[in-house]
């Protein structure tokens, strides 16, 4: 059946082309920040496509189209792309063509590739130079068609940032602009161009709500060694907010004059900027005005070790959080089969427990209910147009999480709702089992996650199973659900920046079994790396975990488990019931109690 | 004590240094190939500072003289640098500057930094370039002080070469010299100069005896489009090897006309060369002739990827070996308490054994034999100036292995000659789980040594305790007992390169507990990348062991295992009863029989 909507819009798109003579045209995910999620008014390439998943980019050229993104969303791309003719490009996978491949191998000589340069990260623009070198084409960056085409395009997002309180921050924004600075000046680096908005709100103890679930603000800094210039937009700046800048020693500026600014402040020495968080466009100014010291912003690191205020808040939060799950998990064991529930209802529940929290902000993604083969899809959501019903059968994933002033939260449970298959529970108790052994793992410094990843995936690797995603990622604090540098993951690929675990980085741990159209498994905690003994050998380092939810006993089968195995199982409980059982009624307490009894 | 002998050296070096202007000298361990063992020609730095480690290297100024080794090496070199006046650099400890930063901070302006550019490869003379650039000091790499202090100097090796037998080759010269060219195009490369001695020896069938247990002969490749230059000591060339490089198009000269031939030859278009084996000289000579491409030798990589023909040779030789290593551990069991026994002899002993065998060429590293806290030291030799002797108490480290016209062996086992600790054996159980979990990984292609090297640790880690080496090396076909490119490590150095793990590359599996002045354990097998299933979620790989002798039982403790271990250690056992029993006497095959036992 074709999608004639989404093919109107791209014939627009292609009258549009031919106006600006652009033989091709590219349409990333991004924001001006090359945020992970953006805001409506930047789903350019969901309304062109129709695909609506966090990671992906559409090339459309006169007769033809592709749209490229990782395996989280394989199946779900598959569905959405049908009948806009776009074709799916699995990344990663064996004879699929990258998109730098793509364009260099289908562009003719003369021809036009177009973009709209605020939106793609300099890494990439200058990867499209390198891969086009050769070819007698144009790259013309300052084309943004959306704008032409998109009539009814959302408004660029506003919101007024909040100043958050000192007992929630362990260290000032002064204080964190001197390590800054400081950072600056090992790098060589006399100004520092900060776009990276997670970043900024850490760096000045602030937060906004522009970007959906991510407590952001538009904005971008400009940092020297003496002065620090902001560019907010101007209904964002609360009364509140101006006078905390001025104490701070922030000086303010409109977010539309940014561009303005760059092009003409006097600047001395060098540079810094991150080449994945600056956008091309404004690399492009930089460049020319200045030599550009390319580093990862040094923020980011800075941002991802929490301190011990922040740690406490956490512990906390973490605590309400997981609680809320296990009330959660107790009413659907209890109402599934007796009374009407879907997907969405059983979302809405979750997040009413959520709202009900102290402190609590928003949710830190939109919560991922998928029942039965929809589980499947890692990153599916249910929608008032289309939701599963859930009956006593099977499993119900659940990947959810929230924003408190205290703390971001990211978990997931896959929970038995009635009868499961021997394989089932197979799937079911090897991904508890590797969750379990990256928990426990005992590493020396100077471990990244790619020396640890195998301990979540060994047990699946083992049954000829992979899960075509990262076993975990960074958590912001009161920030991004997805933050950097850390994660887990085992794959190599080129000039990929691999981060040392530090004391102080939080990390999800999150193996799977995915099986399309049948069903989906995921259990996911997030833990923090703690120091354990310091020796002749080295400092040894652990995890600590931050969530407590029960893994299902009635999807686990303790015959596969090695003793071991049920010992972590066995102590992960063990702690669940000792810290979750003071937040719970009676009754969800004698549940608790069954749901984490020894095995 | 003072050591006279060194500190006489170390004053006739400065001597020759004062008359060439020079305020510091450097003598790494290299011979002009940057090989990792090195003929007695090239052993200045054991001449000159008395360590005899495989690596380090010396820096003398005109008052002070440090030596930078190993992990492998740090109690040995402790103990050979007493009495010299030399300090130990201990490489990669916490607060030991480098050998860039050490001369960084020590050189004043004006001062000269000699050394012999042969000897030096371009990464590390570069990265001196690099770490001095600040610094007004000069480089002198002109300067081979030891051709003047060094009176008693052996002569340059120089053994006839051998040609190979197609049926142990799989390919030939010519198909091989294809491959190579077929890279350089890839690359870019029109010209490509060849030093690493293992190298050429693959890519032109052919084995030399200019490194002890190295099967090599000084050389260097010349290689062209459509030409094939090859550098050789006249003495070399026998008449069998002049006819075969003939019949396979290859050129000869004379190794001492090298450097003329590369300052005088025709280039066009650019020159390959890997700056981790051209030497710093000779790279000078290169990249002032044309473009040079950097980048690893590809003939590495093909190497390293063993042929089916060399895997069936391979098979077969390492049953041989085991057997010879089986047999040598029955008669150490038997005699042990009975008879005199020492390191020494009961090295010999192995050593002749092997010496036995069909094919047998020569060891491929002198035999470890390291009895109690000799063990400890990782690449311990015992000597006939120093030895211990064997009593019926404590445990033997053996490692070892030979040349052969087959392949190239490479063993350690730590046999129980009496009593040991409770502590013992749970350090050597500790080593035979990771030993094995690491032999039974099951892994998606794309995995380096990085992904897995945990899975050998993690027994030790648990327990506070690491190795300081990595987990495994690959292991040359009758060529270099360590080989790239491949191999199992977890640290992340900047700059590494990491090599995927092909199917056909080989690996070592070597974890080791090393307690200084106590103990010593390492329990090592070779393995081979194989296929294993492949579906969608990608191509599965595991190993297939080579080695097969027993570990040893008496140092097992089965109550400190999960019974996933105990069936891996059983099932090994199972296989090497099954193998190698039909290559013992009556009385070894019984004795084979209880050290194989299930447990």
């Amino acid at each position: 059946m074709e999608n004639q909507r989404i093919l109107d819009r791209l014939e627009r798109l292609r009258s549009a082309m031919r106006a600006c003579g652009a033989d091709w045209y590219l349409v990333p995910t991004a924001d001006y920040h090359n945020s992970e999620y953006v805001d409506d008014y930047f789903k350019v390439r969901e309304y062109l496509c129709n695909f609506s998943g966090s990671n992906g980019t559409l090339i459309v050229g006169r007769t033809e189209a592709g749209l490229w993104t990782d395996g989280r969303y394989f199946i779900q791309a598959q569905r959405e792309l049908e009948g806009t003719g776009v074709t799916l490009y699995r990344m990663l996978e064996e004879g699929v063509p990258s998109k730098e491949e793509f364009l260099a191998q289908k562009m003719r000589e003369g021809e036009t590739l177009a973009f709209d340069g605020r939106v793609v990260d300099t890494r990439f623009g200058l990867e499209l130079e390198k891969a086009l070198a050769k070819k007698k084409v144009t790259i013309d960056f300052h084309q943004d068609l959306a704008a032409r085409i998109w009539t009814d395009r959302p408004s660029l997002p506003c919101h007024p940032v909040r100043v958050l309180d000192a007992f929630l921050c362990g260290k000032t924004a002064r204080e964190k602009l001197e390590s800054v600075r400081a950072a600056m000046k090992e790098l060589g680096a006399s100004c520092f161009f900060l776009s990276k908005l997670d970043d900024l709100m850490w760096l000045f103890n602030i937060r906004g709500q522009d970007v959906p679930c991510n407590p952001v603000a538009l904005s971008y800094a400009w940092i020297t060694e003496t002065a620090c210039h902001y560019f907010l937009q101007e209904k964002a700046m609360s009364e509140t907010f101006v006078s905390y800048a001025a104490d701070c020693g922030i000086t303010l500026h409109t977010y539309q004059e940014t561009a303005d600014f760059l092009q003409t402040c006097p600047v001395e020495g060098k540079i810094l900027c991150d080449p994945n968080q600056v956008s091309y466009a404004f690399y492009k100014i930089l460049s020319g005005r200045a030599p550009v010291i390319e580093a990862p912003n040094p923020t980011e690191r800075m941002k991802a070790v929490k301190n011990e205020t922040e740690l406490s808040r956490m512990r906390e939060v973490f605590l309400k959080d997981s609680a809320a799950v296990c009330k959660f998990i107790y009413w659907l064991k209890k109402n599934i089969g007796t009374q009407p529930l879907t997907e969405l209802s059983a979302a809405r529940y979750l997040d009413g427990l959520r709202a009900g929290i102290d402190g609590y902000l928003d949710l830190s993604f939109p919560t991922i209910s998928a029942y039965g083969p929809n589980a499947a899809m890692m990153h599916y959501e249910a929608t008032e147009e289309s939701f599963a019903v859930l009956r006593p059968q099977g499993m119900l994933l659940v990947d959810s999480g929230g924003q408190y002033l205290g703390g971001t939260t990211d978990v997931t449970r896959t929970i038995v709702l009635g009868e499961l298959s021997q394989e089932e529970k197979a799937h079911f108790t090897a991904v508890a089992i590797g969750m379990l052994q990256l928990s426990d793992a005992h590493f020396l410094y100077g471990c990244s996650g790619r020396n640890l990843d195998i301990l979540a995936r060994q047990p699946l690797w083992e049954k000829g199973i992979d899960y075509k995603c990262g076993t975990g990622h960074g958590v912001g604090y009161i920030l991004n659900v997805h933050e950097g540098p850390q994660n887990i993951r085992w794959r190599y690929t080129e000039g990929m920046r691999e981060a040392v675990l530090e004391p102080g980085m939080d990390v999800t741990n999150e193996p799977g079994v995915y099986l399309e159209g049948r069903y989906g498994i995921r259990t996911e905690n997030v833990m923090v790396v703690t120091e354990a003994e310091k020796n002749g050998d080295g400092q040894f380092l652990r995890f600590e975990t931050l969530t407590f939810v029960p893994i299902d006993l009635d999807a686990i089968d303790p015959s596969l488990m090695q003793p071991k195995d049920i010992w972590r199982l066995n102590r992960y409980h063990a702690m669940v019931k000792e810290k979750i059982t003071p937040y719970l009624n009676a009754e969800e307490a004698a549940w608790l109690a069954e749901a984490t009894r020894a095995i």
